[in-house]
């Protein structure tokens, strides 16, 4: 019987325990955003600290301007494992409204919605407690048998859910120490109940606001309508030009570094169960509006767009006013993928826009952000490997995903840290993270700690 | 000596007794907008009657909800005259801020800024009550000289500067008594000091709302970004696609109405004293935009427009907010010409955005108003006689102009009574009317009353 053998089957049998300690944990009410609970943040990561100390951790809680961060660091049992961080959050969401919880939020309990399944209700429950624990559950029972796999650091967070203030001081002060060759994320979800994912990939996000300058103030349209221009044509314009008829988006060089998915990656998502129709039909939609030759998943999961998200000029209360505006203005966002530099997609859009300027108008620019896309390659070792050890735990192969938004977490330490992020969780779409009645499947708990072994063995080789 | 020399010489006799009468009405304090001043406007309303009767008019106020009409009526010399029915307002706008007038608003005074240059400063010197005095001494003056050369009707508002709010219903409820065989209207300009303008064309308009409406709420442009349609991106494609590169409108039919002005008001224009650098450079702008193939002045005067005079669609807050909005707006102007239909230019458009309409998309529509152009053809009898009669007395050619904007009145008129206006008026751009030290040439209170007595005598053949 292997090591990892081993540590399953001591999960399998110590599953009330673990259950408990959940239970314990759920019990703080670290709601890190109203300062009235600042007692139950510390006191949830002093417990923490306490279990870590249990598992043969090295840990400490650490003072932040916030609430403390928990750090903790073991050996694994062969010198030259690799070296993974785990990063999770302690702090929950508030509860409002109260009155639509149907149990206590910090009075954990199993709810049974329909026969042989189980979850567990609390805040907090998915988002973040239940997903770390997971993790902690997978360390306690590689201590009896055979010791960690890899070396594993841990920083638990006691301020995720209100804007991780504290965190990039943090990491640029202690940067080093914090440093490993991986950090695994676990604050994701499944594709559903039974199928694991990785989340292989966040799309990078360049924010741009332009205005349109015109006449030195508004006009009236009866007096200058026709010889002086409108800001707002012009911005249209530029607007209109941004995209080609078949949804490609037209900046020059936009798409030299945007990658095609592997062949088999597009297949497996070809094959999921993803019905386009129920997708756009949930929002009023029924025509996919990207790339005509791309589907859906692969629009929102792999390739880049150009929308704006909000546009202002002129007169916009009621009725109506015969004004010539003497400027408008559009924010624009670019989603990006692969490699694509957002230092050089500013510049493609600007001199874009600059190029696309009548006489008499000037352009200003404001940017609100730029970051590249994250991602551990599809075929990279990491994936592979814990892509395997899913499959291995629940019987059909991990999806390998992408996700059309940002987890800034990510982002922070690829660029503070330079460390890729390996993203496995076990949260489901309809875990009611932020809302009444959030739960956790227990499959999910159970499973997920299973799975966390067996991805650091994998890990380890 | 024929009546009408008569009466000129009449006028340059009365020229002191003229400015007397003028300062008495200046010194009614008729601010329309300000309930305050309500008995001062009715004084003004009784003392023009008094005016009226004095000249052998009909002549009584009529209540309204508001402030009293003035309304008279006198019978030409010749029963077989033609019949003109004049409008003007006795109301003033308020003063503020009356820290900046020089001398007191209401305490008419005669300001020489260059000799042999006096001008009549005081609110109201201009608009409107210096320029109805010139016609009622002109009425004047044929009274003791033979007579009327018209049958001629008053109307004079006392709500002209605060929205002429019971003007509507007064027509509606008097239109028979008004209606005559053309309104005079004395509300507008001259070229500049010394050259007479008859505005023949006053622009129509169309104001229409656009709200495209997509998904069945905002949506996470990370989450949707691709697949889902935007509709700010499709208001930005309507819009661009409104104008063509010469800076046409492309609506399908929409010159079709639109007439070629006569060469030789062409002509007229095209050696006026205008600059279109001083014109487009007082506001900031240096190259004219509109139709590439028409002056400043006739894309103003003679050519129809389309702006988007207010666009709103998504965040536009501060900073950046990665949604994609439910829903984007627009407001549109379009300026008519000639013969324009506006219920036709209404359909046109709303056929173009329903036909540039994505899959999911929706376009609601909301009318904000639409006149049609109104003019009296530039060959006209009436726009002859009386270009004659100017010519006469400034010692120069009419100019025969249009106006970009629009005078509600002469809409309303034309609406109610189906009747067209000839509108001569002798005020400047420079006149500050509703600002500080509002003034009115006396060169053109003592000519203006001489031109009317002219036009009087020519519109009577």
């Amino acid at each position: 019987m292997s090591n990892l053998e081993k540590a399953l089957a001591a999960l399998d049998a110590d599953r009330q325990g673990a259950l408990e300690r959940l239970f314990h944990l759920l019990r703080f009410k670290s709601i890190s955003t109203d300062p009235a609970y600042a007692p139950e943040c510390a006191s949830a990561a002093d417990w923490l600290v306490g279990q870590l100390k249990e598992l043969g951790f090295e840990a400490s809680t650490r003072p932040t301007a916030g609430h403390p961060m928990v750090v903790g660091k073991a050996k694994a049992a062969r010198p030259d494992a690799p070296h993974v961080l785990f990063y999770g959050h302690y702090d929950v969401q508030p509860v409002d409204p109260p009155e639509l919880w149907n149990t206590d939020p910090f009075t954990p309990a199993i709810a049974e919605p329909e026969p042989d399944r189980k979850q567990i209700v609390a805040r907090g429950a998915a988002d973040d407690k239940g997903q770390l624990m997971t993790f902690l559950e997978a360390c306690r029972a590689f201590r009896a048998n055979g010791g960690l796999p890899c070396h594993i650091s841990i920083l638990f967070e006691g301020e995720e859910e209100s804007g991780s203030t504290s965190l990039p001081a943090f990491l640029a002060q202690n940067g080093k120490e914090l440093k490993a060759d991986l950090m695994l994320v676990c604050d994701t979800n499944m594709w559903d109940r039974d199928t694991p994912l990785i989340t292989c990939m966040l799309r990078g996000l360049v924010l741009e606001e332009v205005v349109i300058k015109a006449a030195s103030r508004d006009l009236h349209s009866g007096m200058f309508g026709g010889p002086a221009v409108n800001p707002i044509h012009v911005l249209a314009r530029v607007i209109a030009g941004l995209h080609d008829e078949d949804g490609r988006i037209a900046l020059p060089g936009f798409y030299d570094d945007v990658p095609e998915l592997p062949p088999e990656i597009k297949a497996q998502w070809a094959a999921l169960d993803f019905s386009e129709a129920a997708f756009l039909g949930e929002v009023g939609l029924s025509v996919p509006a990207g790339e005509a030759e791309y589907s859906v998943l692969e629009q929102i999961w792999a390739r880049p767009t150009c929308d704006v998200n909000g546009i202002v000029g002129g007169y916009t209360g009621q009725g109506s006013k015969t004004v010539l505006p003497a400027q408008a203005s559009a924010k624009f966002s670019f989603r990006l993928v692969g490699k694509q530099n957002p230092e050089e997609i500013v510049q493609a859009f600007r001199d874009y826009v600059r190029k696309n300027l009548p006489d008499d108008c000037e352009a200003e620019f404001v940017s609100h952000g730029a970051s590249p896309a994250l991602s551990l390659p599809f075929r990279s070792e990491a994936i592979q490997r814990a892509s395997r050890a899913l499959e291995a735990e629940w019987g059909k192969p991990a999806v390998l995903a992408a996700s059309g938004g940002s987890i800034p977490v990510v982002g922070l330490f690829k660029r503070e840290l330079k460390m890729d992020s390996l993203m496995v969780g076990f949260g489901l779409d309809d875990d009611r993270i932020h809302s009444p009645n959030e739960k956790y499947e227990l499959s999910s708990f159970q499973k997920g700690a299973r799975s966390w072994a067996r991805i650091l063995a994998a890990l380890a080789g």
